[in-house]
């Protein structure tokens, strides 16, 4: 096997960046071969152009209602395909050697559900080969193939975690996510115009402003970086501003979090809140519950228990609003009655310092509740302070909490105010 | 390994008939759930649905004149595979269970060049096990895999080859082709209105008449299904009319050729004729130019030597136009002037008792000399004479030559015509 003089550059690009014009697949060739100069061996990971995907996604649903998974994952990796192919036509053309390569030809093996897989293993045995006569690889992301010889779909923010797994798989010190945003904010920058980009951010408070809602990252790529010790640079696809570098909390991540205790405020509409009320679910209802939930791939959220035992317990917790049709035939199949909100928001501050300041969920409250906003449920862990209010109150409640953690100012300067 | 209690039927579906609405891909369901429920294993090859196959090409070209065969392997082989799960989804929400299968889960290897490769061989185990347990195998036309893992496509009439080579691999007798036209007709039906559909045809004539431009099979298809035994039957895929059976020469096709001596008359505007005067190609200078047309993918037809040894020789043939730029490069590296010729038509007769009429050319040039007809160049096979002649005179040659022929009869009626 070839052993790679430099130290591999892995860039991922998204279904926006890599764009429907031939524009766009010639702004992104020119970065990759601008990398590609630098003399580094370059992967590129691309997912499927513009909205190829829902496209597809489309198609399927016009023919069936329930299209089975396996069949989705044969359907839509083609559309990461074909952007790679493109993209690897367009390098070519313009003087850069390119070969496109399928999640299997990548040696990205994948386990689990299909629509929702995992990546299992990285074989970087054709990309060493690849890239050792000086070509880059561009592999299509989201996709790895199972034990069956059959393609795998890696579920959402799949395309970050394939560059992400490839970097580790390459020795990469770093993985490139060029994006359709500028980088990571203390807040969206939409809702909160005072909203302060974060040069830096541990990859523990990363994963919770991901968890929370803050879409420029997937949470599952920012613990595979964390877990494999690659930093991941989150930048503009359309600019050449500097973005985010998310660091390893190994690495440094630590001791940031520590000069500034409170990240972000992360915010998520597409959520619904569900109430289950004491009593509904009774002997060993409650575990099997759960257990038939993760077996739907219904991912919970500020899950609190009601009720107690003479009453019998309750939940209360979130969900992803695509996730409520499977809850709904979890809930029948156990004859479970349960209230669903699906007009809130999820709102959340963000920071590693949280459980050191313990006044910090109080404040939070009550800054709300002076506003006049009512919070129907709370929760608190190491990093993060959550909780659910009316969706139309979302807005306002995300620029009233940057505002009163001083989070359009530098780490310097407020560090003493979360402190007091 | 299973064995299949009943011999598998395979089902070919072209770009047409899977369509780009959902009541296309329907209607192929209804068809192959039909020959589900006779019992047998059902395997079914399909085609990209409508026009994706040249979206796709011209997205590639919108970034490259010239774009990799490899890459454009990779990009168009996700047609057929999107659309044979958009199928297999379709069937199973029909209630006729199914999965897709790429080329390579098939089982389909193929060697040669990219974008026009061919079949090496067919490992039938995946497909055996998924109709082993009563599943339709939904197959994805037009692409094998290569010894290194990648996709190669199978150039033209690819599909159709897929589904001959599966029939063959699994032991069926026939395989169903399913098509926008009723059949094999005596001449273009467009342009001869008397035009007579046949109801079989020897492998040997309908190659021949594929060659000569009979665009419902490609003689690639054609040419294995004569070599494996298998029938072709295609027919249309939107009217239940018969069509026409492809039968094997060793099988009752050489008989039927006896009773009709001359098939129909088919025709190609898509050529162009080249003439190469005589001393243009000195020394070994013909042979290294063929060679080169060869490594080029160029596929000649009437050729005929002109010159003598004094003189040197000349060439005088046609191509497929697609192939002109090919034949530039070709010409240039060799310093080679030629006439190129690009409005002209080829049409030929075609018919197994061609040699044993010798009378027939000298009747076919006469009948289009006594209609004002030029012939340009004139080549005659054993089961075919064609001639090229202006493209304008197109139509009107095959109208006369159907009916010089009779060709519009039955062929009990015309063999003494033929024979007088």
């Amino acid at each position: 096997m070839l052993s790679l003089v430099k130290p591999a550059r892995v860039l991922k690009f998204g279904g926006t960046s890599v764009g429907t014009t031939p524009e766009r697949l010639r702004e992104v060739a020119r970065r990759v071969a601008d990398a590609h100069q630098t003399g580094h061996p370059v992967v590129v990971v691309v997912s499927a152009r513009g909205a190829t995907t829902d496209e597809l996604v489309a198609d399927a649903r016009s023919m069936s209602e329930t299209p089975a998974a396996r069949e989705m994952d044969q359907l839509l990796a083609t559309g990461e395909i074909a952007a790679a192919a493109l993209l690897a036509i367009t390098l070519t053309e313009a003087g850069t050697p390119a070969v496109s390569l399928t999640g299997a030809q990548a040696g990205i093996t994948a386990y689990g559900r299909h629509t929702d897989g995992r990546i299992a293993d990285v074989d970087g045995a054709r990309l060493r080969e690849v890239l050792g006569r000086g070509t880059v690889a561009v592999v299509a992301g989201f996709q790895g193939i199972g034990a069956t010889g059959d393609v795998v779909t890696l579920g959402r923010g799949g395309s970050d975690t394939t560059a992400v797994a490839l970097a580790a798989a390459l020795g990469a010190t770093t993985c490139e996510i060029y994006t359709d945003v500028d980088g990571v904010y203390s807040a969206d920058p939409r809702i909160a115009p005072d909203a302060r980009l974060l040069p830096r951010i541990g990859s523990g408070v990363m994963s919770e402003m991901a968890y929370a809602g803050a879409r420029v990252l997937h949470p599952r790529s920012v613990e595979l970086a964390g877990r494999t010790g690659v930093s991941i640079h989150v930048r503009s696809a359309f600019t050449d501003r500097p973005g985010t570098t998310v660091v390893c909390d190994e690495t440094g991540g630590e001791m940031l979090e520590n000069s500034q205790p409170m990240t972000g405020i992360a915010h998520d509409t597409d959520v619904a809140r569900v109430v289950i009320r004491p009593g509904s679910l009774t002997g060993r209802g409650s575990e099997l519950f759960f257990a038939a939930l993760a077996e739907a791939s219904v991912a919970l959220d500020l899950v609190a228990r009601t009720g107690d035992r003479d009453t019998g317990y309750g939940w209360d917790f979130t969900i992803a609003r695509p996730h409520l049709a499977a809850l709904r035939t979890v809930l029948a199949r156990f004859g479970c009655d349960a209230d669903i909100h699906d007009r809130v928001a999820k709102v959340s501050l963000v920071g590693a310092g949280l459980l050191s300041h313990p006044g910090t969920t109080g404040r939070m409250l009550a800054a709300l509740a002076a506003a006049g906003i009512e919070t129907y449920s709370v929760s608190t862990s190491q990093v993060r302070a959550s909780v659910t209010l009316a969706k139309a109150q979302c807005v306002r409640a995300v620029g009233l909490l940057h505002h009163e953690f001083r989070l359009g100012q530098p780490a310097e300067t407020v560090d003493h105010l979360i402190a007091a």
